[in-house]
This record gives structure tokens, C-alpha cells and sequence, in this order.
């Protein structure tokens, strides 16, 4: 083992999400990477965007968005929602979309789709961190098993940085709170 | 396309790291999947934690935590941190550490460990949002490439749920903000 100082600037391998939100009267989609789960009871999920984006002006002023799970094969035009802003490029037609509960506008041919309340914005210093509670979540019904989407169905993105690199899931490794037993006896 | 309603209760697939914290003057360590970036400037991360856990408490105790990248080869010593909890079983020689510069024990053999300030503390129903300012950032030299980690060599492990399962990185796909251009160019 030799670890060495780097630089702080340091990413985390990220699944990639579409975030939608109504802005102005039309849907808009940006793909985001900072995203995870946040409160278990209620389910709610935190969302990081840069204060000058378009969709976060979006979520603040509409109070609802959608957090769109895309398959790989779609990661050309995810990539497309990252290289081009709404606010001189409409996205609207990019996806076909149904309106939430609240509005938000869910991708319909994205294999999960979920919508999303805001509960809280915190305000960081170059970004805002939306925390939404995710009041409805709708699933291409040949990805689930045991009414739960498969990930191997699901089939999601990842991201890493810098390299900038859209990576798929690999293979399974391991049962979660449970190959962890065989320490639990050793020790 | 048929989408179809689920249960809100939906979890996103989720990097793995290890949450390091001293409690009551012993090291302790808990696997997270709620972890995400939260600020670009300077660097912060959002890790999500129940009310309950002993990692909790050590946060808002210490106000400095570590993030641990652990590599696929540690899946089931990450497991077990799972398994057992701090508040009954001393975890503190599970991995060796060093102290980082806020006294957060640092897992000395990830590949990748950030030392994390903590700048806010967000009471949600359930758990704590911990967003954590990354003061430091320690990595095995032979992961890095051009001074960052590289993913394939991170290895870096991932969790779904409610299957509970752990899974690689799987292969490459495409560059991001650069694959998008061919959208782009066609519209």
C-alpha cells in the first residue's frame, strides 16, 4: 500500500439519471450524476445542479421534477441533454413524456421513471441540493421481477470523471448482508 | 413501451464506499450507497445515514468523517461492516488507517479515501443528509492516471437493491459530452 496526496476534486463512480422539469411551459431534460437516495420514510432522493442551470430554475420555480433511469441504449441522446442547454435549445420533443401527479414530465420509454415533490433546496455554494420525495414511480413492466426493477433489465449508465467515461453494469459479485458472514464467523 | 406503477420505494443502482468516523475514541465503519457529490467548489458530498446508526452519532460528534472507495476484492469485509454494528462490536482493526488531518480515520488500503469536513447536517424524517466539504483526498498510486483515479483500476464496487446484490463496473460504452455531438449534428 503507498497512498499519496491528490487532488480534493474527486469524483465518485455515478449512475446517470435524466432530470426533467417543466421550465417555462416546456419540458426539459438534463442528465445528472450526483444523485442519490436521502430518507428512507418517505423515499426521497437528493439531486446536486449547478446554480445556473436551466433545470434549476426549473425545479424551484415548478416544485416537482422527474428522475428518469435511461437504459444504455439511450446514451447518446443522454449525452445529447448534457451538451446542449434549454435555455437556447428545446428538449421538449426529445422523449415521449406523460405528466406526473404534480406535472413533472416522465420520459415514457425510460425503463424507470420517478416523480418527484421538493422538499428542500440547500443552497451550497456553487450548487444547489434539491431534495425531492419521490410520490410516484412508474416501470417498463417487462424490467421488473417481484414488482421491483431488475438491474440487469434496468440495464443503467454509470458515469466516472475525469475521464468522462459512460460505463454499463458488470457482473454480479457478491449477496449484500450476507457474504459479509463468512468474516463475521472468521473473526 | 408500457409503464406501468411501482412502489415509491425505489432505490437507484448506488456506488459503495465506506463511511469512517471515530466514535467514542475508536474508529468505526459502515458500507453507504447514499453517497453522492453535492458541490463542485469547493468539493462537497451528500451521504444519506438513518437517525439510528452509530456512524450517525459519530458525525455530528467528530464534524469530520472519511469516504472510502474499498475495491471489489473487499466485498465481504465491506459486508460485514454492514452487518455489525458499532454500538456493539468493535470495528476499529477491521481495516489499518491513518489519521487525516481532521483526526477522520482514513482506510489505508483503499484505493481511494477522502477526508470530509462536515458542513451540514439535514434532519429528514428518516435520516441525516451529512454533506461533508472533502479537505483531502488520499489514492494508491498505481490506481492513478494523470494524477486521477482510473475506473478500471479503482475496481470500484456497486449495489442494487431490493435483489441485495453487489456488482463490478462493467465495460466502457462511450465519452461523455462528446458522444451526444452525433444527436446534435442529426437534429
Amino acid at each position: 500500500m503507498s497512498q499519496v496526496r491528490i487532488d480534493p476534486q474527486v469524483h465518485l463512480p455515478m449512475p446517470v439519471v435524466l432530470v426533467g422539469v417543466m421550465v417555462e411551459g416546456k419540458a426539459n431534460f438534463m442528465p445528472a450524476g450526483w444523485v442519490c437516495r436521502a430518507n428512507y420514510t418517505p423515499p426521497m432522493l437528493a439531486v446536486g445542479i449547478g446554480h445556473g442551470k436551466w433545470t434549476a430554475k426549473g425545479i424551484k420555480e415548478a416544485g416537482a421534477f422527474s428522475v428518469n433511469v435511461p437504459a444504455t441504449a439511450a446514451v447518446e441522446t443522454v449525452d445529447y441533454c448534457g451538451i446542449v442547454t434549454g435555455r437556447s435549445t428545446d428538449k421538449s420533443a426529445v422523449f415521449p413524456t406523460h405528466a406526473g401527479d404534480l406535472g413533472a414530465p416522465l420520459i415514457s420509454d425510460c425503463p424507470l421513471a420517478l416523480e418527484c415533490r421538493l422538499h428542500d433546496a440547500l443552497e451550497l455554494p456553487s450548487n444547489f441540493l434539491f431534495i425531492g420525495e419521490i410520490i410516484g414511480a412508474w416501470a417498463e413492466e417487462s424490467i421488473l421481477k417481484d414488482g421491483a426493477p431488475d438491474p440487469q433489465k434496468l440495464d443503467p449508465l454509470f458515469l466516472t470523471m475525469p475521464d468522462n467515461t459512460y460505463w454499463k453494469l458488470g457482473p454480479a459479485l457478491a449477496k449484500a448482508w450476507a457474504c459479509g458472514k463468512a468474516v463475521k464467523d472468521r473473526l
